[in-house]
């Protein structure tokens, strides 16, 4: 059985269990789900049927690309069903044989007003959306990566920290000066690595702009390094799966505060680390960073962190609020990044990606507040 | 009156007489709505509210950045609503004296299973989630770009333009020889003219990976511009707004089916620029182009064009679906992008961005087949 088979039939079984007959998974511009990747190795822009009988049909808006990178048992030209996905589903289910009366899944981001034309489209089955169903099967799923995922992080944290060297040293040189140098720096050194991009927009913000979570724009012609606060916070990703780090650049001098938001990052990041294991509430940890920042009177305006993947967002989260019910496994890779922001003073983050283990944590990457 | 109030005010005019009197519009990473920004200044990552009481409520997840970018009546950062959208609404409600009963319009975007939450939660409200309400109207406002809008797509255009002509005198001189080389070039050179970056990822694909629609990986390390068919599609961002661009470099010699496969799509292009003008049906522009096809016995993968603005995908559709009823007016700036697309000979495809004029139609860029 190939990785995505084996992925396949854990959701196959479920899908008995929950008397489910057909699935449909969508990824398109205005609704992404990498779980058609996980699924079928289709890169993007295609809709994945599961029957419960065991059977899997890809439908790629590009047939070409689905012929290079996709497994799956059957696949089918999304212009077949004039690019129209309710159209895909009752095909579908008449090619998959699914009888009259059937449960249908279909994601539970369907939106409303879709939602009813499913239901009257499809008034042959019964077609369920839902928050409870098949997606949090796959969330979790894809929370705890498998051996073959592992091995890709492996390798993309490996690239990473690689090139966090590489930009350390060149922003001590003077060789990369402005933000743009840094970003296409380091979109340059992941695709010559082989690594199909940046898992998501670089944010390089010198002092002038640190104080933004995510500035805005996320790099411009502007100088990095210079006195201060300079923030970069970037991904590679690599065969699907992206890192994501942040580091600070601090140039001295400092003011009094700002040697201050950077010991409290420090030690924020320290304690959450400290927590990190097996067995661990997510929320927990999130929780004593907020009690640290806190005692400080300081409060940090994001997560503590995130499950990282084939999305730069997703399962486990890593926050302190009520709903966060996320325990920690093995196999689990996510971020630590704590961070203060003061729009006098700019901002300092410090982000590394973490592996769980049987025994604790790992610390995939090398970030770190580098001072110049 | 600002340019965000005059769009705000019409809004507020079509609210009084549907008997909306709120509206919720939601901008964030799993559900980008790009009116907010056109209705506030706000960059991302916010909520916007509007009252049918003509006041206009921001809730942003960045309050610096909106203390730089946003015009609103308030702005109230979304730490202070546990970051949950439910939350925000309903102290929205109280701080916009929202009477019981009202009709509050939230995202046609909204998933089934939210839809049914924020029914339970505002039960004291008539919450209305459809798709022929508020948000056709933001489409349509969006679709024809007033003169301030216009003023910027002058501006993308021509550093567009510039650009285009400098990748095409750096692909012959040889200075740019890798699909990176011209991704990066593109991105630095529209950053260091102001721009914001791209306005999505740019493609760049050498003759052995052109005959993907959209390439995959977007771009590589590998050769661009050797014999056969490479493409390039990429646009830049200014203030906003997006340009969106494609050129085929050809190398000869050119097989036979490459010839035909250009002074098709060559040709299918003058089609639709012949047609294009105020009043004109854009799916019948459409039908043309596939009818030109169909009579070569080829069959183009995907639409012929679409709208541009703070989307790279936005109304109008330019594609032959029966569904699409959308017919051209002075203002509408979008594409037109005939190609083809060849598993052995490659793929090719040329697209301009189209301005809609009182007279006729106008060409803003000067995107081209290049024979190398």
């Amino acid at each position: 059985m190939s990785g995505y088979e084996k992925r396949r039939s854990k959701i196959y079984d479920y899908m008995a269990q929950e008397n489910i007959v057909l699935v449909m998974i969508e990824d398109f511009e205005n609704s992404r789900d990498p779980a058609v990747r996980w699924l079928s190795g289709q890169p993007g822009d295609a809709l994945l049927f599961l029957s419960v009988g065991r059977k899997s049909l890809l439908v790629p808006w590009d047939i070409n690309m689905a012929m290079l990178y996709a497994q799956a048992d059957s696949v089918i030209p999304y212009t077949e069903f004039e690019r129209r996905p309710i159209k895909a589903l009752k095909s579908a289910a008449e090619l998959l044989k699914i009888p009259a009366g059937s449960r249908i899944e279909i994601p539970p981001s369907t939106p409303y007003p879709q939602f009813l034309k499913y239901v009257e489209e499809l008034s042959g089955f019964d077609v369920i959306c839902r928050e409870n169903g098949i997606w949090p099967e796959l969330e979790k799923g894809r929370a705890v990566k498998d051996d073959e995922e592992l091995k890709i992080y492996r390798k993309v944290s490996a690239l990473t920290c690689a090139i966090t060297d590489l930009v350390e040293k060149h922003v001590r040189s003077g060789k990369l000066k402005t933000e743009t140098d840094i970003a296409l720096f380091i979109d340059a050194e992941g695709r010559k690595r082989g690594c199909e991009g940046t898992g998501f927009e670089t944010l390089a913000a010198g002092p002038e702009r640190s104080f933004g979570i995510h500035a805005f724009p996320a790099y411009t012609g502007g100088a990095f390094g210079g006195q201060g606060l300079s923030i970069l916070d970037y991904g590679i990703k690599y065969a699907g799966y992206t890192s994501d780090v942040t580091l600070t650049f601090a140039r001295g001098p400092l003011s009094k505060q700002q040697e201050r938001m950077l010991s409290l990052t420090e030690k924020a990041y320290a304690i959450a680390l400290s927590m990190a294991g097996p067995g661990v509430s997510a929320k927990e940890i999130a929780i004593a960073v907020d009690t640290h920042f806190a005692k400080a009177k300081k409060i940090m305006p994001h997560g503590l962190g995130h499950g990282i993947g084939l999305e730069a967002h997703e399962a486990p989260a890593v926050r302190s609020r009520a709903d966060n019910e996320w325990v920690l496994e093995p196999g689990m890779v996510f971020t630590l990044e704590p961070g203060l922001y003061d729009s006098v003073h700019g901002g300092c983050r410090l982000e590394n990606d973490i592996l769980i283990t049987e025994t604790g944590a790992e610390v995939l990457t090398n970030s770190r507040i580098i001072r110049l």
